[in-house]
């Protein structure tokens, strides 16, 4: 009696919907207890070629699906509730099904947010994957981007320009030949392309002391931007300051890659958040608690206008292009 | 400084985004506040080729995606409360977009589910929208699959069968020849095939006298299969009692068609539900309050099983496949 379509949702996916309001899989929708909170929802998808590269290891494409969205409600800073799922697929192959449902379903315990519902359809196209999260905050505390007002300190989370030197890997670019004998540093990057670390822990925090946040999706500069223009400022950026791995900082170093790159480049998933002089301190300690690297870059200033950077000399870098845009 | 992707979204779906919680658009997550009801959540896409044809109008392809949300929100009792749209196009073709973001702004304010939220892709696949769409019911009265009963009366609204006709026209099938003089009759069925009409006036009606119910969207006989399954019991149907629309019925008179490929056709959108023979009367009255036809078609029968469909002597009949799958 169940189609192909029901049988491949009950065999991978039913396990992952551990929570009552997912009823299983088995109902046309799914209940999302409010409980005195407001939602937070996010969508955010991806497609192979796009955002992710075709040979990528089904369990790192589900991870990347649910993490860039969990990135976006650490930034918001709520509380993960559960998530809905669409995959389009060109045919169901198994074994590759098998191991995305198990890294969707690791994630999904992990952070804490569980699958409530989803469709899956077939497509000639590329294999695309599309979630739609939702979180949970205290009535009327969300971290917008408008709240970031003249004199705050714009920081970081982790560090900047890994995965856009990850993806330059394995496209053969210039990182891929400067790290030609070190499997370590090429590791290290790679991961960081295909599975984001969303920072979630950080959440409660931002709620409490940043006057907004976004999440890095397509490169800091670009976001920057973004956040500024919503909150009406500018600001000003030591880019000497821009936190950096030991592997990027190394590459940056033998000028295999520019700092203009980092900055630019997508896939980070760090949050960028904005803090007044007054909540520096709590915040700091804050993010030690919660155990994630947060570095102040630079303050956000009063006049309306795209960000400036400076150089270790002070002096303004152009940006040619500041971040990824799909048309 | 607007990337191509924000300049996109700024002139076609910012002023669709009427609710306060959408934020305009320029944050990376909406608010959806909860007012202590439980909120429901559907998630349907739709695909070039696969759900509907490339060529279809994009005003049509904009309703449709909407709309198929609509009708799982209509079944499960819910009242519209906004969606967030992923949007996977090859370029960005300005005259399509247009026409594309009229019809889904319209159909949002007709049914006062506005835009909160999306995701815009570049993919080199064929087009592909998902819509995850949010409903409000008082707690803990979603109507469910689970809930029919013995007994029951099984009813379905509106017309069985049109959109799969239209389906056929459209790819020049037997209804393409036998209505190849009749524009009138081509015109209603490409109609429902393309533009589903959801039963969102029934979801007060439904929630106040039904036991179960689901949208038909994969074939009259496998969508009832499943709600048998979920509630543990079987079903009678009688195949005459099925309602179709006076040009279905007509191809059906002529030969063109039979009954079985109305029963197992997709696309029809309508509410499937169960109904107490208590509540039969208060069920009847409510339906016409609201407007919408809806026909008892059978009752639910105690032993679980496979539902059986009795053609005009009593005898039942095979159906071959009773839904569409994707794989």
């Amino acid at each position: 009696m169940p189609s192909g379509e029901d049988d491949l949702i009950a065999r991978h996916f039913r396990p992952l919907a551990t929570d009552p309001g997912a009823l299983g899989l088995v109902d046309d929708a799914a209940i999302l207890k409010a409980r005195g909170e407001d939602i937070v929802v996010t969508t955010d998808a991806i497609v192979a070629g796009v955002h992710f590269l075709p040979d990528d290891p089904p369990d790192t494409v589900a991870r990347k699906a649910l993490r860039v969205n969990l990135s976006d409600l650490a930034a918001k800073g709520a509380t993960p509730a559960g998530f809905v799922l669409t995959l389009a697929l060109q045919r169901a192959d198994e074994s590759w099904l098998a191991a995305f449902a198990r890294g969707l379903g690791e994630d999904a315990a992990h952070y804490g947010c569980p699958l409530l519902g989803g469709d899956t359809v077939s497509t000639p196209g590329p294999l695309m994957i599309s979630i739609t999260a939702f979180g949970r905050v205290p009535v009327g505390t969300m971290v917008r981007r408008d709240g970031a007002r003249p004199g705050d300190w714009v920081m970081v989370t982790g560090t900047i320009g890994d995965a856009t030197l990850g993806l330059d890997l394995l496209k053969g670019g210039a990182a891929a030949a400067a790290l030609q004998h070190d499997v370590a540093a090429r590791e290290v990057l790679i991961g960081r392309y295909r599975v984001p670390q969303p920072r979630n822990a950080l959440a409660a925090a931002l709620r409490a002391h940043a006057s907004a946040a976004m999440d890095v999706s397509d490169g800091l500069a670009g976001d920057l931007a973004k956040l500024c223009a919503a909150s009406g400022v500018s600001a000003t950026i030591d880019l000497p300051r821009v936190p950096t791995s030991p592997v990027a900082a190394a590459l940056l170093g033998r000028g295999v890659t520019g700092i203009e790159a980092l900055v630019c480049g997508g896939d980070d998933y760090e949050v960028l958040c904005t803090v007044a002089d007054a909540n520096c301190e709590c915040m700091a300690d804050a993010a030690r608690s919660a155990g994630v690297a947060l570095t102040p870059i630079g303050r956000i200033m009063a006049e309306p206008g795209a960000p400036r950077f400076l150089d270790a000399q002070g002096r303004a870098i152009a940006l040619s292009r500041l971040s990824y845009s799909h048309f």
